[in-house]
């Protein structure tokens, strides 16, 4: 309730600073015997980790998980999982530019005037380093949803480059630093952050999160849609600025005939012949692919100085050096895939729970 | 848990199908001793309710509220407060085909899929009826907050058509049926929409909200922030398909200089020199105004017969015939400011009960 | 949140005054498909209705239930129940004596603590009134439990009168207005109750409620144990001033040799000897028969004048004269069942939820 | 919702086995702005910790707390708060017996049944081990109430045995190692613990707990009533049975005339004359002392063996060797107290939330 917690059956609970002794969270509501060992969770720990090309923040934190509690022999009990990594990486830097002086575009000034305290060490609570959590109880819930699901996340646009569709390609996704699904965009995107992060300076990105293999009839009408749970979950990572759901936007400008998706049989089951409505209809899941956009603002960290004011109510300008990610969206993909992964798996066990239904 | 219910502190619980005996709600965790009588939520129902232009469905509904409880000698007593709207138009029609057909771009399928079993009647649970319930509970949110808190919508797109922001003008959106604060924009939108209606079709829609004089400060982190809230908010709302905060998806196209809103001080208090961040940084309020946008599809009962199957696994064809929004987008208006408003409603309570406080 | 909402995937939400225009409740999380119609409902609500003998209030309340959604050709659809109940027996007298003054063990005082401002009107909120909507949320939620699970409440003490252990028989519970497995304390009962309502006086009860055919494996620790919820359940009843599971306080009397109960197999199935847990350990149920009790103080609405002090602070006295249970224990037995059946059904979909399972 | 969370607005999460490589808890919707360091917790931690006396468990646990996130520079921050207590003296034994056999009055049979898994080691998750995390969360939940609210809790029964309320005095609770507040009883006590220790066997409790200072107005009707919410927490502590508030129990034999707490005036304000209510009426604080006890049933680790049967389905016989409380009540005194903190600081931010106010 005070708001870090997310999920409903399936529910987990973040904690922790950025340069704090240690983050995790506790995963609540895990059914018991699905198979989990550190390695199950440190491998998309890994995806999102810092400093792994030179297009990302350069902290290093191998973000090792241990698993405190939840699991036995190599298997879940069903009782509450706590995931704790250690903080390696805390420059012991002077601070006091940004003790008193609140960076634009950062949560300074607001956690100021909520909280009339803040941890202001590498931006204490409101830093993305936050997000590991979220990838690590990702993991579990990819568990839950079991294999007959897929979650893939990618970026589709860099700043105002978008990829095209048509040059899609999976398997690209992992070849290039940027999980871009399209290799001529990510050779333009190389040299567009190449020259962003020479400046001192930062752009956004947008996201799409798909999911495969989402049973028919997953999420709550009428506030829990599956939709507007989603919204929340993207909603919820830092710096994003807006969720679409299939067409989106984009749905504004079409008529009801463009934007009907059809129904036909094919091989006895009804499918439809397009997804404009991004695998939902009225909150709930229709068996399509769950598709979700979310659109990224650029890092706030930038080297140009920028206006402000301080504390005490004087003018004054700041800049940010040091350690950042020239555009934050790339490590925002794995967060993106996550809180996809929970979102679905809270879905699946709060319907199983009023309409019965064997494991997946 | 079920999904019909919104909010924390402040949580509203709707029912009712659109062509059962009533619909309704129930609001719990209302302060006593706010004045309330059945005119200070008629007044917003009757700017949702349908009939009062072509352009709206010509279904006959008076809305009219009756307060069953919560409320004592016109002030309430902190006790739910149960709101009850009589449906009085439920016309006898034939639902022959949409009793088995699945209606493409409604939720037929999906809640055939969730439940095994649906009211047809008008869309039953489905229906955007519902909505009556969340400008009911939007009027009580609206006394919590206070006269200090002013809530706005409007649309700012019809299909592909956009206002100019140059000729925003607040005194202009009740002049015409669109809510548009765009006196030339609302000329076109008329022409525009007499021709979708003629032709059974239909078009989508943006509407933006703001709401002016929330305090800085609400909005718990991290995954109750404002923004999520209001993002599940808006998405939950039927024919929502994007949410955008502040510059929402532009703000991706954005260099970190561009986006960051600056500071100084004005009158001995910080002010920024933009609101790129849409009045919330971190998840929290910042003071400035709270700028959310939506985007609504086309109405997907159109005149045009679209290919289907029914629930037997046979194809089929379906056309909508009958009472219809040529643009649900124009009655999604008030319903989006009534979310803005219990959203707010609900996070000035938790602030308040974990920080202390007066009454607004 | 604010209180008036209980259960997590089963929850209902209460609302309504004791001389308000009606009361009722609404029933979220209610799987599809299930047979319902009024007279299901009502049948346990005849059970509480007053004025079914002399030893309940004579109001005259025929408490007849009206279903308002969720329920389309006699069958649950998933979607929220609305029941709503008219007040009928609104005696329009004068107030003005409990208008300002508090009277001693009721809610008078602390309601007008807390909101400074109270429907004064036979109690308002306060009103045990109010127990008729748990009974009707609780007619429902045996629907859920299906017909493998019965639920049994009776009564076992009135004033210091305790029934004989020896003597129970469920056949006889039907047969006396007291709710009473033993005929002998029955007839007791009759003319001890007779005494104390001539004399204007009242008298408290201790009610015990069985449920049988609940599977082993439900309750979630550590915080909702089975029991935890149970206990909570049953203080949340109008005048319950203590709550036992099973041997309750006596077992802190036993040795730990006296209080285990042992196992053995019986037909292949693991059974237990003797059940002093009353069916639950560590929270869960274990299959047996699950067994609660809780103690009710004597209606504080008597003939006698006792001292009060009034809004204005002033001392006064005060004595109720009109209409009132002497012995408000008997009402409550459907009350009690009622609540176990909600825990009950709450519990299986929680349980099944995380781990699976076919519907009862 | 599975169950390891308590708390609405003041929420804490407990997680960890008896013998994993830690405990803990995290806190949130904790203030900002309260001083809090480890020794604030450490010194409710000592008053639970195991091995203080030859009557509690001679398992050697320190249980030192660490603080790993939400305070800074000696304040809360109002961000989650994690505590972690490592587990020190997990002794490397044969756990063959319990590894398959369930033994009697544990949860062993249970966890199996709902988990079809368990870490028999000490119990796993349903050891008492757990309720040091309550401790803790309980510290901070004293800092939030603050200092003119106190908690006091002492045992008032061991076996059959009761003190006498007339030899009742605060200054004994900490001078014998029952926390009992009877100097004569605790020396009838250490004479038959003695007994019941060195027979292997085990005995029951009763324990008090009295809130003083607490304001008048706390707790939500209908369904969140102050006595409903201490209910649950009590009757959720490992081997409670029953839970009273007020006369309890006695009150079922009371006739209207003696249970009714009157009132006075007393300098300007209103008193009650007695208190059966135990501080609480219509779920709603009064102002008077907050009464609640509840009972423990003895210890089900005994030395004389019993019938039992193991996870293959034969007949067995179990005695339990090793460590354990002879009387469990004991330690559940410090236990009680941290649950009764936790409620009250819960419901202090619900009740500040809805109807505003200052700090304490």
């Amino acid at each position: 309730m005070a708001g870090s917690s997310f999920g409903e059956l399936f529910r987990f609970t973040t904690w922790g600073e950025s340069h704090g002794p240690a983050i995790g969270c506790v995963v609540d509501g895990v059914p018991s015997r699905l198979p989990l060992d550190s390695p199950d969770i440190q491998r998309w720990l890994d995806r999102r980790k810092p400093g792994q090309s030179k297009f990302t923040t350069q902290r290093q934190e191998p973000d090792t998980v241990e698993i405190l509690s939840g699991v036995f022999e190599g298997q879940t009990t069903g009782t509450p999982i706590q995931l704790l990594i250690r903080n390696q990486d805390q420059r012991s830097k002077d601070y006091g530019d940004i003790k008193d002086k609140f960076r634009p575009g950062h949560a300074d000034f607001t956690y100021e005037m909520k909280y009339g305290i803040r941890d202001y060490r590498g931006g204490g609570r409101s830093s993305a380093r936050e997000t590991a959590s979220r990838v690590a109880a990702g993991a579990i819930a990819r568990k839950v949803l079991g294999s007959a699901v897929s979650i893939r996340g990618y970026m589709v646009q860099m700043g105002k480059d978008h990829v095209e569709n048509a040059l899609h390609d999976d398997a690209e996704i992992d070849r290039n630093p940027f999980f871009c699904p399209d290799a001529k965009a990510a050779a333009r995107w190389g040299d567009l952050l190449n020259g962003v992060r020479k400046a001192g300076s930062s752009v956004g990105a947008v996201i799409e999160v798909v999911a495969r293999g989402v049973p028919a009839g997953l999420g709550e009408p009428i506030y829990d849609k599956l939709d507007a749970d989603l919204a929340k979950a993207m909603m919820s990572i830092n710096a994003v600025k807006a969720v679409e759901i299939g067409a989106g936007l984009e749905a504004a400008g079409f008529s009801g005939e463009e934007n009907a998706d059809e129904m036909r049989m094919e091989a006895g089951q009804p499918v439809f012949t397009s997804n404009h409505a991004g695998g939902i209809l009225g909150g709930i899941s229709t068996g399509q692919d769950i598709v979700v956009r979310f659109a990224v603002k650029p890092t706030s960290s930038i080297l140009t100085p920028r206006h402000t004011v301080d504390r005490f109510g004087a003018e004054s300008e700041i800049l940010t050096k040091g350690r950042h990610d020239p555009c934050v969206g790339i490590r925002a993909v794995p967060v993106g895939e996550a809180m996809m992964a929970v979102v679905l798996a809270d879905h699946l066990l709060r319907h199983r729970g009023i309409y019965g239904g064997a494991m997946p």
